[in-house]
């Protein structure tokens, strides 16, 4: 018997969580923090370091408490996919519980690791799995690793082989066909793997209803190549922002700063983190081009440097959601001793997510940059998540018997039931719209 | 004394036309259609032939009649930018009276002349001017060509040399840093007749309520590298539709065909007049590296064959608004002997102009696509229109004393106008909107 | 064992059609067309007119044709619940041959004759059956209609009474507080059943993703109150134009029009039409205060009658889409002797329906009207859909075990489910999405 | 000489300022807050009681420096036209300075002295002019108040008269004809100085792009009658939110309350003091019919008592744009001694202002509420500023020889100028553009 168990991510778009039961064995998939709710708290501590109780309260986390009771002991592993925050955050708080290793690919054991150590929480083993390999849960499951394209490094598709077939778990992925640091998704092991028969595929719905495919990491390339001669200038400050996950897009700035003969500056905490996770992985060394920079006074130190050179300096920071306190919303606050003006840059490599809150944080951003006289250049960024053709081409490569899209709301989730339905599938039959709590067994 | 007179283009986007005038010479800078108009003129005849008080009255060509009757007699010379037909496309018709030469680039000379004839009109004497040149109207008044990139070939910039300063006319243009035919906008020219004093910027403003940099053609290209290896394989129909006089694009694609080992096939008159007209210059020999086709029975000839061997083409023809009797259109209806079927992939190359009946068409065109089951992707294009931040740089670049925005309606303009008094300007001293219609005296 | 049969209505908005199973009888609920193809149908003859094989083909009537195979022959009576065509304009073409009677209140029975009688088609016996009253369809099915507040006269809910509940068949309707000609919704038999117990509930979701209550014809009334003064003036023309059907509609522009001591002009073939089938029931009694014209001719007559006197008259008429043949947008094109001018008005107590030919016929219809100086009141006007929170409340007064949304899309039914997950209820237990073609077997 | 100073309120929607000048007398109309600033100004102290210098470095008040270093002295009195801050509040700040009298209709009069006793500020002569009133400032210049509808009370048009022809200033006004406590606009007055020659109308350009009339009060007094049925029950809480200075919206909320025979509340500061404002001057007695409460203490002890009998209670109160302290905000934060439960629920007698920040508060609000599953009903409202239907009615009325929109942004100016050219205005001849900070000498 399979049976999958929508915990978290098919009622709203974060807190992913799923779990996949084999006759009387279940791994768990995923167990990640609703970023808007984090963003929208407003407590006096870190939401990160709220006790477990708060997590579930606020909806920081996948509730998974009716799970645990239940199924709890049956639970022999648990899987991340990635290192964004909304598919491992949540491992440090609730995975203890359930005494299982944690297998995930080396970067984003390190960011769980850094994660874990931020709450203080004992965690259960951590074991790094390079893609195309195999974790044996037991005789009858045994769950690979593949490698699929995204927004951050060593993001793997999950196949749970089973005697009964293989369920394959894609949360989240896009087809880039040009990427900048890693290798193309690797297509000759989904074709595989259809061929010998895929039960179920469940996958990351976010952008099913963007009517085309999503771009690559090239495509932004290009796009700072076409920017950057009409916002340089001998002068000028020049300042890009984007996710501190993105690791290929810093690898593209730092291109770009090398370029300009600019003098690459990666300021921040969160930034630093991800950076020094993929380094200690021996993936990058950023640390040897651009000079990497957290800690207030540090932070600090470095801004007098630059203003008495402002062109010769490229600036790397987070920020690009308006966020209260990532650095770029602290430098056009005034808080460092920089000081923006006319004719400085800010290129925004990133999209503004679509929530209230971002939208007027990122608003007021702009606004405070504007007054100041500084140029903006907005939307120099590609989607991490597939877009329509790529879903479609998704299901087409692996031919499975069942789909069940993730990442809802309802809207997103039916986008993507019309989408199967364009392909064959049925709702009811073989697509199928879980929301969060609810499970259902696959009939072969 | 000098003194603009705004004929067309100011009340509305479409029907370019503007006159400058020192003390008694005054000359004409583009004569164009207003494109809309023509869409939705319903008469049985071809829009382009009817007689010149019908083409006033449905408001096809600027009104120019009160300014010929008050000015006529002053016209020495009419130059037009390029060759799209907003620019260009109402000299055969309007230009004859005025009794005085028509002086542009080769490929815009080229199509006028086509244009011309299907009109059966005796046209006034057509000179080519290359880029860089200068036509001296008279003593006092020399015209100079500039190169600048934008979404057809050949395209310019007019500087207007005065006693009393430089008027500049740059309608319409983008700032590519990555062209793909051509070479990059003549930057360096433009710094020297600022140093010389600019007394007028007369610009394009279609685009500059949109907060960013216009992307270049390389990055068209990038998109393309992203999608072809999704929607190819070796036994679908692949189509790729675009602008007609999109030289640089059809370029392009014609590489993406070569990168496919697909032959290329151009169809359709409109497509095929404007790369007749780049190659009786001698820019492109695009009839060298692709078959086009042209004709009912030649069409129908070739798409016989195609149907036999689909994956071993690739079609390039008209039709990316859904205009009902452009080529793709008629393919989505049936109409030609090669039917569509599921997987196959139309690519539009290009954007959907908003207006109402464009939106109509073109969802019917996917619509009628859609339930063939054939795979449609948009949007791999960028505009040949200059964004908010280019428009900043020409106004930073070129320093005029006046900045009169075109390519109206009324919002435009006041977003137009508002950029300007980001950097300086003030309404109604140095920045100035003007209607269809109405003049304005520069002051020194 | 009670099933219900999705035949059409749940994959778009249209072509309405339900089944419901008691054992071995059926019934069928509705039987419309979908406006929308109808719309797009470009053909040389009347769409409505077309062979049943057309119909079918160009997707204008329900899909029964595998209903009607496996299940005819157990039909024992079709239903249909008003007079809107998406509800009953296909039972002509396909009711025949289910060899059953056809029941509807008086108006409805009226409208479907008419339509009979244009396609000349034999039809089955036709039942006129008031609300409040019962059908006996057998020992154990008992059929009841509820009278419901629509946005046309004698609309009922359809109340299936069976041994293992009661299905509710709701299909279209709105809770209208304060109606102008008919009695508000009776809630009190909606109460009564609730208690008796309600099995499932099959509802309209057209509006269900609108926030808020759908308001009512009295607002409708204080609106045109509000505009009227300012657009009426001794020598203009008054032109209101609204949907056909609305029969409280025309009765609030008739109250108007005797308040500016204008004299009501109906105009075209379709208004006359459903104003002869409400006299016909003795409903209403237009033609005694309203002069009510079909017919070139007598159209033509009128207007001239008009003309002379522009001042003393209100026409209502239809082409509030900008439908190309309906009168206003005749009136638009100069095609009756009566010529707009500046100052008059034209009021849409309508709204445009957003589907991509509608938009664009309509703005078309406004660029006329304005390009004659013409004023445009647009809006002017309530939905006849159940906002978001009359579906609450229709849920939380009948407390169904089941819930059932149609009149998809998936993503209005989605958004369904979403509202009655908030009201309880779980997707894939006790609320459905069904599809076109689809069936579910309900449990008790 | 006529001259109009363009102070505050032409270059975005708030601080309005405008001056008008006869020879070499000049008075003010309106001075009024920038409300956006005021709630993105994040200070420790309340905004309202800054120093002048603040005031004008963060925008909140208009920037009069310039013009009264060079005008000050010539300024003979400063008239108001309504009670909304954004025309009034920078009167105490800003208006002792010109040493001149400051007259306004007896309820702005209140409104204002409230204001200034807030700040402390020592205020200068302030005088309370009735409607249809003159004020003679000197021989040539006198000052009329025609009462004018808006969406608060004892609002005016204000009439310059002078030897060259009268000023007409109307802002901010809508034409309501069936308004709920007032009459309707004095339009025998205003067709009276049409005659007499209207040399300039500077007016309100707020909803000009609304291609519609502004509906009535009466029309929200039948939504109310509409919606109220279904949301009313013997046990639930009901809340309906609104602008604390909309007196008449006030009225017909009272009378809501009544007819469902629940007793009014009325909460919080800012309510309470428009009421008293409008009590002192003898318009209404609100305090007779509905307990009025302020100060955190009586607000909890009222809370508690409504706690017990929620069926008895209609709770009016502000926090209709998720205002962080206002009532409303406060209960769906849970601050006072009552709960908010499934089945209550709040009407938004409002509509959201669109900035950023107001969007992103008011889903904050609506998200907590639902969560508490509290129905919502959102926009029961009628804007209080005329649509374009009622501007050129007003063009028409008055046929000013000039036309000057103020309540910018550009892109509201550009389509108030717009209008006017379709009702035969030029700009730059008879219709102005203008912007802060700049004036214009009118040609009669």
């Amino acid at each position: 018997m399979l049976k999958i168990y929508a915990i978290g991510g098919y009622s709203q778009i974060g807190k992913n969580m799923t779990a996949v039961q084999y006759n009387d064995e279940i791994i768990i998939l995923d167990c990640g923090f609703w970023m808007e709710k984090i963003m929208s708290y407003e407590g006096e501590e870190n939401a990160a370091s709220l006790p477990v109780e708060s997590l579930y309260k606020y909806e920081i986390v996948p509730d998974d408490r009716k799970f645990f009771e239940e199924h709890g002991k049956q639970v022999k592993a648990i899987f991340s996919t990635h290192a964004h925050l909304d598919h491992c955050a949540a491992i440090p708080a609730l995975a203890g519980k359930y005494k299982c290793p944690v297998i995930a690919t080396p970067f984003t054991i390190e960011v769980i690791k850094r994660l874990a150590s931020e709450r203080k929480e004992k965690m259960p083993r951590l074991i790094k799995m390079k893609e195309g390999n195999f974790f044996e849960v037991s005789k009858n499951v045994k769950v690979e690793f593949i490698h699929v394209t995204h927004s951050t490094i060593q993001t793997v598709i999950i196949a749970v082989h089973t005697p009964d077939g293989i369920i394959v778990y894609a949360n989240d992925w896009r087809f880039d066909e040009n990427p900048i640091i890693e290798k193309k998704t690797n297509y000759a092991r989904l074709k595989k793997i259809s061929k010998e028969g895929v039960l179920a595929l469940i996958t990351d719905s976010t952008r099913v209803d963007d009517e085309s495919k999503t771009f690559s990491e090239a495509t932004v390339r290009s796009m700072f190549l076409d920017i950057l001669p009409g916002v340089n200038n001998k002068k000028n400050l020049l300042i890009v922002t984007t996710f501190a996950s993105h690791i290929e897009r810093i690898r593209t700035i730092l291109d770009m700063a090398k370029k300009l003969n600019r003098k690459p500056i990666i300021l921040g905490t969160s930034m630093s983190n991800y950076i020094n996770a993929a380094e200690k992985i021996g993936v990058t060394n950023f640390s040897k081009e651009a000079q990497i920079v957290r800690g207030e006074k540090n932070i600090n130190k470095i801004m007098r440097k630059i203003n008495k050179n402002r062109g010769g300096y490229l600036i790397i920071c987070t920020g690009n959601q308006g966020e209260p306190n990532a650095v770029l919303t602290r430098i056009a606050r005034n808080e460092f001793d920089l000081n923006l003006m006319p004719k400085d840059a800010v290129i925004f490599s990133s999209r503004t997510i679509p929530s209230p809150i971002n939208i007027a944080q990122r608003a007021d951003l702009e606004r405070k940059l504007r007054n100041k006289g500084v140029r903006i250049i907005t939307d120099v960024h590609v989607s991490g998540h597939a877009g329509r053709e790529d879903q479609r081409e998704m299901l087409e490569i692996l031919k499975p018997k069942h789909y069940i899209p993730t990442h809802g709301g309802m809207v997103k989730l039916a986008s993507a039931v019309d989408l199967a339905g364009e392909e064959g599938y049925e709702l009811g039959k073989t697509s199928h719209i879980l929301q969060d709590g609810q499970s259902i067994v696959l009939i072969k």
